[in-house]
């Protein structure tokens, strides 16, 4: 059988488009070459890992950014039949350390500004055998307990001449850790299948539409979920990439749109508002050639999509988890027969989470798993399965019991679904207020709460109360200056004329500062202990 | 694992574009409805097929023209497990009684307008139990011996409810046979999974690009690799469908385009350059809003591309054969830093077979099997593998063995592949003129003959020679008023000025007519047979 796999969209690559481009910024500066160029140190890296040892179902990490060497690795790796790792420079040193020791990585592959980390971890990393410096010269005193390589020095030596494996499909070809607020990461594997399947989805007219015309900047790092595995995606139909290189600022993303042609990009909200806020800064109206930007990680706020917009930029939220091969899982275009919605209606649906990509179905259920209507009213669990949703836990046999239901991913998602298809999140499961056997959304409580202009920041939680059962509570970071000057009164009133009356908190409490994870979320998990006993006694 | 099947296309239609609407011409009027109909019919179709005791594996044969109906069994047949074969109207009856014999179909479903077919062949069929009408009335006097059914009754008795069964992807979906020049033709099976697979790669930005926003005309016959398979592609994009019915003359073809909104359509070059004629004949400039063919079968002439641009429509070349799930081998499409080419150049790009969709690969190889460089010279044999390229042939593994090398299949076609990748077609292995140990095309010979103004028909042929162990022999049908005011001279001083010299025919044979094919192409063979002798003494 002909195998979907990772040698695939390489060489196709090397065939069609070896003249096509692809250009990286690293700290050594640009570095401009082609598909068929990236194909020879393709070649050659795998001979350097087989040489380190490297060999079928062996993990290699990455601690990089979106460069070409790591678009390098993201293609070796997998063809020699090994798996990429791609570590979280977000991680602490000790989520670092647990993911590496979990995925029991060979090498570990690290660009030259993440060596003070590693300097950190290294000791206590148990099954990495050697280093490799993603760079061209070497780095003295690094003070490593293990061998170091140079990456360009270890492929100059390397031969060119390599015979490409045909790995079966469902072989493992990556692996990344879930950002659990939780405990520690769990791990998933992807498969060649998974990445073929989901790169060819993505360039799809009815979804990204990524063709061999565009222009794509990998925004999303190359370290969280491979850049939504757009690189392959792009290899397979021979687009042009741009790679951005560590820390990219908005003034290198407006250079790179420029410089290199740009039509399309992604990334999280807070990139493309920190870009927009860089253009009003500097009265930049034109950024033409971009034409597209696929907003994934969180929706897009509506302020977002009107202003590029009005640069003549679609926005498009495309929808997905560590375990849906991230931002694949569904995706809002409007239907040809809503195209002439209202403005503020096409601003709604395109903040939506969308319909599903082909190749995944969902479900929405009940506490008791029970499928429920799709009315756009009905809240319940997301459940999901499909072509590129894994279906276990690395290692971990108990969460995977925790989280697959008949085959179906349990997202931890509170959605409704309207008649139409389109999912819209109301909520995290853990984080809805549950008053009176009706679901109240913390999300919707706390938009509406930071709408009020002496509000900087809200977040609602559901307390324990002894007649509702749980009760929302609203924690509240005034604005500088309006300390004293706005009562509990004010935002409840506030919030009675835009919420059904039982969403309403009972009470409103004013903090100095609001409890944060490490990757900046609100820790509603530390205020749900802090608040615990507020409503004790209430309403008997 | 998530299976790549059909039930997935279906469900997918029904939760999602529910709304959207196929139309459909039978004998009986026009039929409108939407997905959600067809759901729910195709519910009814399998409780219907059950019931006459069809499970899975069972093959089930048509004989119908692009309907509703023939759509329906097109999901009914495959989501139960069983097979769909659909029988080629244009099969000479001893052809269709070998292929349905050889299926060994349970169930023939038939359109009125063969019932007189069916009763030429249907006490040869050793395998058929049973009739089904695609109709809502009864036909009187059928004369047939075995039971017959009326497909709305079948429909209309039968319950909606239904349970779609999640097929494993590599079961076979549906049967076809090839219309082989030779023998009795070969049958081949297509898989839930190639099927899946093939439907997602056309509505690739890079390919046909299809989409929910399109409204296809289906001009393919169903009969025909199943309309190559794009029903089930335009089901799993949720576009509105036209589907033409009996024999669609082009007065049909533009009401359906005007009426119903057509955007994109497919088809044979004869299809569309009858369509030309006839709107050359009206005076009719616009066929708004049809704006991208798809032509498939051979190569569209160049005057056909231009005379499409000319009203607005791009055309592309998707090519293909039986054996490749019909026309998603290769397609042209310039690439982005083509597109600038004169306008001969673009059609000469446009005319060739093109570039191997992602998903597809081939080798050009010379006849020991060596790969020959890509380099638009090389001709050699193409050979082609990839996740829609059957891997046998029906129950015969003798056709399997002389037809697959190493897993790769042999096409029979001499092309070149040059440096971009393109693939041209130069002509069939059995066809080639193998001169002195050079090849010399068939086709372009005949090409070039052609073009001469009292050339009719052309014909070149090899001819065992003494001295260059072949040579081309070229006969040629004038056209009426040219018999005796044309030399054999005059024709071959015409190709000197347009071919390589050792290509020109060392004669020229007058006939007054051209052994054809049952599918209307010259009968070399017998032309082969007929002047073996012609050259025995020659050059020596």
């Amino acid at each position: 059988m002909f195998m979907l796999n990772i040698r695939h969209i390489l060489e196709r690559a090397r065939l069609y488009f070896g003249r096509k481009e692809i250009v990286s910024r690293t700290d050594e500066g640009y570095v401009r070459y082609t598909y068929r160029d990236m194909f020879d140190r393709v070649c050659r890296l795998i001979n350097a890992l087989e040489g380190l040892g490297i060999g079928y179902g062996d993990r290699v990490a990455s601690m990089a950014w979106n460069t070409h060497r790591h678009l390098e690795l993201h293609f070796a790796v997998p063809v020699m039949g090994a798996v990429l790792h791609t570590v979280n420079l977000r991680y602490s040193p000790e989520e670092m350390i647990y993911t590496i020791n979990k995925a029991g990585d060979r090498i570990l592959f690290v660009d030259p500004d993440m060596i003070p980390t590693v300097r950190k971890i290294l000791e206590k990393l148990e099954t990495v055998e050697s280093v490799v410096i993603m760079s061209s010269k070497g780095h003295e005193d690094l003070g490593f307990n293990k061998p170091v390589y140079i990456y360009e020095e270890l492929l100059e030596k390397s031969s060119s001449e390599c015979r490409l494996r045909d790995i079966d499909e469902n072989s493992p070809a990556a692996m990344c850790f879930t950002s659990g607020t939780t405990g520690f990461p769990k791990g998933v594997t992807y498969t060649h299948r998974g990445i073929f399947l989901r790169s060819l989805a993505t360039c799809l007219a009815d979804t990204y539409a990524l063709s061999e015309r565009d222009v794509i900047l990998h925004i999303v790092p190359m370290f969280h979920i491979s850049s939504w595995f757009m690189p392959y995606a792009a290899t397979l139909v021979g687009a042009k990439q741009v790679l951005p290189g560590p820390r990219p600022k908005p003034e290198i993303i407006y250079d790179l749109i420029k410089k290199e042609g740009v039509t399309v990009s992604d990334g999280a909200p807070t990139v493309w508002i920190d870009f927009l806020n860089y253009l009003r800064t500097r009265g930049e109206k034109n950024i033409e050639p971009l034409r597209r930007l696929i907003i994934g990680g969180s929706a897009p706020p509506k302020a977002l999509i009107k202003s590029y917009w009005e640069l003549g930029v679609e926005v498009y939220h495309a929808w997905g988890m560590t375990e849906t091969y991230d931002s694949a899982a569904a995706f809002t275009r409007p239907k040809s027969y809503l195209e002439d919605l209202s403005e503020e209606a096409r601003l709604g649906l395109v903040a939506k989470q969308g319909l599903p990509f082909p190749g995944i179905e969902v479900m929405v259920v009940d506490e008791s798993g029970k499928p429920l209507p799709w009315d756009g009213r009905s809240i319940g669990e997301l459940l999901i399965r499909g072509a590129w949703v894994v279906e276990e836990y690395y290692g971990d046999p108990e969460a995977t019991k925790k989280s697959f239901l008949n085959g179906w991913l349990r997202t931890g998602d509170l959605v409704t679904i309207d008649g139409e298809g389109y999912i819209e999140i109301v909520d995290r499961v853990k984080d809805v207020i549950k008053s009176g056997g009706e679901w109240i959304s913390s999300v919707r409580v706390e938009n509406e709460a930071m709408a009020h202009p002496a509000v900087l920041e809200a977040v609602a939680i559901a307390v324990p109360h002894p007649r509702w059962i749980e009760r929302p509570l609203l924690i509240v970071k005034l604005r500088e200056g309006y300390a004293g000057k706005v009562s509990k009164e004010d935002i409840l009133g506030f919030l009675r004329e835009r919420l059904p009356k039982w969403w309403v908190p009972d009470d409103v409490v004013f903090v100095d500062e609001i409890p944060k994870t490490g990757t900046g979320k609100f820790d509603k998990k530390v205020l749900r202990e802090r608040f615990k006993d507020y409503y004790r006694g209430s309403g008997l």
